[in-house]
């Protein structure tokens, strides 16, 4: 596209992942400062532009100013880097025909279910530009599913971010087989372009892979509170203590890799293999409904009641700026 | 004991975690102005006294000097938070009985055997002072199991610290049926009072509660580079990027308290318990020695080499610092 167009982005869907996304690319639109962005949202609650107006100042110190002369058009203003304001595009489009009409990119993150995103995505595809890259922040509706009644299955991707997307450098990229190379690789681009820190999946799988990774876990340590071993609180509080930090710079390979010295991994498991693989026939197998999950609920309540997440996302900050990553500076 | 007794800390082995154990309790003796502390380390390796004094200062930055009245000890000298040095006594000790003979606490780290241990500590316990507390840092063989030959069975408890014990705030405290109340109560106020977080376990399990949840998702981890849908490098950056910052500031469940909004983790199994049960039922299943190995040490092997330790632990540090605990400045 010529330079002196904008970078058009057009969200399906403005919750609280669409509004964290929102933030994100008015915030990387003012840092990269070649950048001009016309964000489009396009949703279907009544009270849209009120709550938008309302919301987004929660995610970023944003000034926001209806525009006089076209409707439904705002001036998103945020200072870079110098503390110098700029200004972006904000438009709120309730017609899906118009919204992705120009788009250079479309990221639905609408319903999680498949009836939804399998009705949207050939309404999209038939008039949206033909350039223009799909994606979906689904945590677990394939793209497989979702193109079943597109006509050209290769433009869409899963491209799942971790919540809050504004914090969290993870974007699982997850196509489908028929999603082309092209495809692939813009997206690739893009996120990383924009600091974030993509990750390819190179097959669909049920809950992708932070997911299975964490409820694998979670499944064990439902067990343990189940079988009295430890209280939710102390759970959390052994992660927290030990794993959670570790993992924060090290995942679990590079972990057992130290761990075993200069033997590495393969010294990790001839070491304590045994152990491991005592615990692995140890492991829990809990299922939903089986009824351990009232005492979780309770203990868990007890525990925390509402957690303060505008804390909790201000600490996650420090600590991603402490593992190494570069991170926007906190709100507070 | 009367005040200006020292404290007596005896460590059996001086491996990896026995040394950084050294400079945690030496660390903390400086640090808590009251203490004066006497530690004494008891390993069988010949060259122990060369060992120790090449390799302590790694660890800390400690001052050692032999102390010309006394054979194999030392004065070990470290500054304290206002820069004034204090020193502590060292004890190289090869003889068990006297090594444990005044001993307030014995804490043990020698070799992952049960024989090792079993035969341990009734010698131990012949020669130790009554009231002496009894540690081991086993990450597996149960206080049940190595007190089997002990005539006082109630003396001893598991203190499992995680790797390396001066950075990482986890005690994992495992008592076996046998254990005191009184041992239980004495040895989570001495971890406390030194700044490390006891996780008090309720009942002995295998692998206690942090491994187990850590194989649990490992064995997650592995199924999936097996299954090739992501690389070594690929699930350790989905960690690094994701679940362990989170982690590192709220365990599971917590997280999972914040993702169900107001609902709690009550609204987040509502909403995703499908996903989670779906991923459950399709989780991996491997085992040791089943042909996943050697792709999984290549990967691993190429990825990372041999891990620069040193880096990962002050990394580590502003990491702990930055989630919220009182870390100990980083010598780097």
């Amino acid at each position: 596209m010529p330079q002196d167009d904008p970078l058009r982005i057009t969200l399906v869907g403005a919750g609280t992942i669409g509004l964290s996304f929102v933030a994100l690319h008015f915030r990387y639109a003012v840092s990269l400062k070649a950048l001009r962005l016309e964000l489009t949202i396009h949703d279907s609650r009544p009270d849209i532009e009120e709550y938008i107006l309302k919301t987004l100042p929660v995610y970023t110190k944003a000034d926001i100013t209806e525009r006089t002369d076209v409707t439904g058009c705002f001036d998103v203003t945020l200072p870079d880097d110098r503390g110098l304001t700029r200004s972006n595009a904000l438009i709120i489009d309730r017609d899906l025909e118009s919204a992705v009409s120009k788009a250079d990119i479309i990221q639905e993150q609408g319903p999680e279910n498949a009836a939804f995103k399998t009705a949207l995505w050939p309404k999209v595809e038939k008039h949206c530009p033909p350039g223009a890259l799909l994606w979906s922040s689904t945590s677990g509706i394939s793209a497989s599913i979702q193109s079943t009644h597109m006509k050209d299955r290769s433009r869409l991707i899963v491209a799942h971010p971790w919540n809050p997307p504004l914090v969290m450098p993870l974007i699982e990229v997850v196509p489908s087989p028929y999603t082309s190379e092209k495809v692939i690789s813009r997206t690739m681009k893009f996120w990383k372009g924009i600091g974030k820190v993509p990750v390819f999946l190179q097959q669909e799988t049920t809950g992708f892979v932070g997911n299975r990774l964490a409820f694998a876990l979670l499944r064990e340590a439902i067990h343990l509170v189940n079988e009295g071993v430890a209280s939710v609180e102390d759970i959390d509080s052994v992660m927290q203590n030990s794993l959670g930090p570790r993992w924060a710079i090290s995942g679990p390979f590079k972990s057992y890799q130290a761990g075993g010295g200069e033997g590495g991994i393969e010294a990790f498991f001839k070491n304590i293999g045994g152990t491991v693989q005592a615990c692995w026939e140890d492991a829990g197998k809990v299922n939903m409904g089986e009824g351990w999950e009232k005492n979780i609920y309770n203990q868990t309540n007890e525990a925390y009641g509402v957690v303060d997440t505008r804390g909790r996302d201000a600490k996650l900050l420090k600590v991603l700026d402490a593992a190494g990553h570069e991170v926007e500076e906190s709100e507070d």
